[in-house]
């Protein structure tokens, strides 16, 4: 990506972040999105198919950035409670985009961001498997269990607060395969 | 409701479960499963919203027919054989309604077929319990954990196969926190 892309790309990510901060998901426009970012249609649609896959790219964006803060090396806890500090700082625009769960594209792109650190987790920490996991699909399912879980947790957890991290952090903990956390 | 409604109710549940076993859900129109059915437009909506809406009521239907059949004291694995049973039958359906992920008012249906199914498992058991959980807010963030992981978890399965019912289980129990399966 050139850096005129890349700087347009940064100012639409901002303006939906920013809009749907105020505005539910469903009633944001293209047209709302290209006024604020100061980009033409035809633009946009370079950038994202609609409204929600970029909001979720946006997303997917700043949860990439907490992780790399966070270093591969560090814990499962400190990896749960930094997702759980982008979905509080972010609590107003996750509530926005569910109706009444999360808009598929959000889902789909928290659940990837998951998938994606456990994978790495197992990676580094090659002694962590299922008890029960004889071959790499019962991997792939022990992943995406983790996964979906932790995203369904997430979506509760917006629905009666979003805001406590430390307790929202031991909540899921608790309910994750203990195995996970070794 | 009377048994006129009823049986409308049975007609279009099996119509739409007939049709999107051969269409994917998407191209599904209300006119297609109303001609199936043989039911006006009017009648249709008094049912569901849309054929989204219609399928999940079908599928969530069957679920509670295959869990009322085990009847509440088998064990969470007969439990979960007999969800995946029932996702086996219906998998062409189930994969005609992902796009990637699952159209949402079905995988919201799933969801609320486990939840309950998690819920009525804790109240048969109440030694059961998430070794950190200290409070309700932990116990339902464990049930949302283990209904979005196990979702999640079927919907890789379809992908990836939909059919090995044994494996799945196998897989999946694995995947699941180990307190849940005392």
């Amino acid at each position: 990506m050139d850096a005129r892309t890349a700087r347009t790309r940064a100012r639409l990510r901002a303006s939906v972040l920013a809009l749907a901060d105020r505005t539910p998901l469903a009633e944001l426009t293209v047209a709302e999105v290209c006024a604020d970012a100061d980009v033409v249609r035809d633009t946009f649609y370079r950038h994202a198919s609609d409204v929600q896959a970029l909001l979720a790219d946006a997303l997917g964006a700043e949860i990439d950035a907490h992780i790399a803060e966070l270093g591969s090396r560090a814990g499962m806890e400190a990896a749960e409670r930094a997702l759980l500090e982008h979905v509080a700082e972010r609590a107003r625009v996750y509530r926005g985009a569910m109706r009444p769960t999360l808009a598929p594209a959000v889902r789909a792109t928290l659940e990837d961001e998951i998938r994606r650190g456990l994978r790495e987790w197992i990676r580094l920490h090659p002694e962590i498997d299922a008890p029960g996991a004889v071959d790499d699909f019962d991997r792939e399912i022990a992943v995406a269990y983790a996964a979906g879980g932790t995203v369904a947790a997430i979506e509760l957890w917006l629905r009666v607060d979003g805001e406590d991290v430390a307790s929202a952090t031991r909540a899921i903990l608790a309910a994750t395969p203990e195995w996970w956390l070794r």
